[in-house]
């Protein structure tokens, strides 16, 4: 996990350096609203990444923002496994992930999917969402 | 400590899990809001627990969130020593936390009798906690 | 303005319905972190749109969201005045957009020009920026 | 709306006034956090209430916090027609709230049913939930 | 009431511009955390002052931060009356700022002057704030 | 790394523990908002320190606030080298701090020099600020 603390960049620089970030291969890109010293307003950056990828991280922090410093720490992670199936709504298929841990079992209707059906057929997104949760749960108790 | 980001669980949801999470042991449970990418919102969840209870806390977020990754790390903790005194006020008894550290020693009136006491006899929650502070320095001067 | 908070909501979902929003022809749309009875935290969702919008961000809202009550006010704007400059870097070409309002007047270089560039040649954002100021500066001593 | 900014007030305190407040027939009560001059992180506390209600609100929040001053403003709403349908799930009935204004209908179970019988049954609450509005979505097509 | 946002300006710059408008005689200058389009972390700054105000607030604002536009609402406020009461402490004299409404009062020890004896006795600002407010209760009660 | 969760203390009181700390040389001392049980806004402090100030930090925060408990973690911090040089702006000197790790280089004018000839001259900071970075970027093609 790299973390910076940013007083002196503007919001847009910062929109910028999350996508460049996410490009570059980082596990996910956050801002954390904080509160400086001399009544600035700043932002927190956290970047988790692999170990591996720390120097490319920092390389790219230290060039595109107008932080000085970077700090580090290494922390451990559980992560559920996961893998999609197919499941079909009236309104056409959504991929689901299904996430395991022991005996935990969830699903997720892909977001991406679900987002480009109900802009195509001008329904709510909710609306195509609990669709494929319906169906996901039904596809479950069949297996 | 366990950290999760959350960006596709609702705020209901989170209330839910805090009270789970510190039924189930964990010292402390917070929130900080964050912000992920795709413009979304989002949720940090915060876990204090002894690390016997990793497994525990783990299961919980695990079923009862969205999220399906956490992150964990070791910090060490400075905590003051506690004991109890009891103050009287003119609206009637409140206890006194006494925490010390070395020559530091500092005392908060118990919120819960407090907001009892001033709920009971229709007064201000402050009158109430100055009155207990008042009465708990009187009491640490006769020590 | 419109406002609404939102506690039952996925970030997710609200990542969505920020750029449905802004297709339709709201201004602007932001998010605020609040926190809500019940240990909730939640997202207060602000639309800045044309009073003759009204309705249709309002059925918008309604239908992307899990809120069921929107609120309305109505604020004044002052608005500076804006036009566009070309101005060369040593990058390439970046439009400065002016902004003027009685005396004052501001120069700030289009953010989707300033990236482009950084990005087709490999160079930080901020060196783009920096030099697209330069340049607006000068060309505006020379009128 | 009542608005208040708070920097000399615990947090603790907080929480005992947005009960009071809510108590007394707010509408609904949140905390923005904010900073305020001198480097001091602080709490926008907003009221939503009826405009008849606003002298027990101002009275409840000058008693109860340490605020010198309110801010008042009027805000229209648009709210949704609501009614109550039951639906039965595998692990119990659940209350489902019925939104609508105008073709825009919108389901959802509450929050308090759902939240009992996972307790009791120690299942997740997103499995009741998610049951819940399977069970409304098939009584809807039925209606 | 003023408010703009901006998603182009420093944190740095914004700490200087709120002590310019407090200068400038704004009652009250503050920022919320928000968060804007394109992933950007932003920052709503939020000025009250009085009406007769606007136009010097105004041209500050867009003088000195990167916004280009503002938007404007009147409120109501209802503000409690003061005066100041000196109160002897172990520590030194603290003066204590007395509001009143109606039948409510309340007791607030200047947060300089305890800042100040603190600072040169060397101990801690909480124990001053107490022994100020365990004098002016029974100031108080001599009345 | 420290860090501390406070619900019942002031703002007020924070902005002073923010100073004491810098005083006693913290590296950087920032405020996170956070939302603890109970319906609890409240603030996370945290403080970076060299490890051997550990004890004078934990000591200061016991003492000037009201938590009873602090958290640490050893993080590893990777810092750009910085140097000075004065820049010549139409306004006056401006000190650019120059910070450069392997291939990377940045400037950035010094907050204080910027604002002092901004409020000297009664023009904008933002001016002084883009007058100093031109004349920078000139010196650092010269070298």
């Amino acid at each position: 996990m790299l973390e910076a603390n940013l007083d002196d960049q503007t919001g847009e620089g910062l929109g910028y350096v999350m996508q460049r970030l996410l490009d570059a291969g980082a596990y996910d890109v956050f801002f954390t609203p904080i509160q400086m010293k001399k009544n600035r307003p700043a932002t927190q950056l956290t970047v988790l990444a692999d170990p591996a990828a720390q120097e490319v991280m920092t390389t790219l922090i230290l060039s595109e923002t107008s932080t000085i410093g970077i700090r580090y720490q290494t922390w451990q992670r559980t992560v559920m496994k996961r893998h999609f199936k197919a499941a079909q709504t009236p309104y056409g298929p959504v991929q689901i992930k299904v996430a395991t841990y022991g005996k935990i079992s969830k699903m997720t209707p892909e977001y991406a999917d679900c987002a480009q059906l109900a802009q195509r057929l001008h329904i709510p997104f909710k609306t195509v969402y609990q669709a494929a949760m319906s169906a996901a749960t039904q596809l479950d108790e069949e297996d």
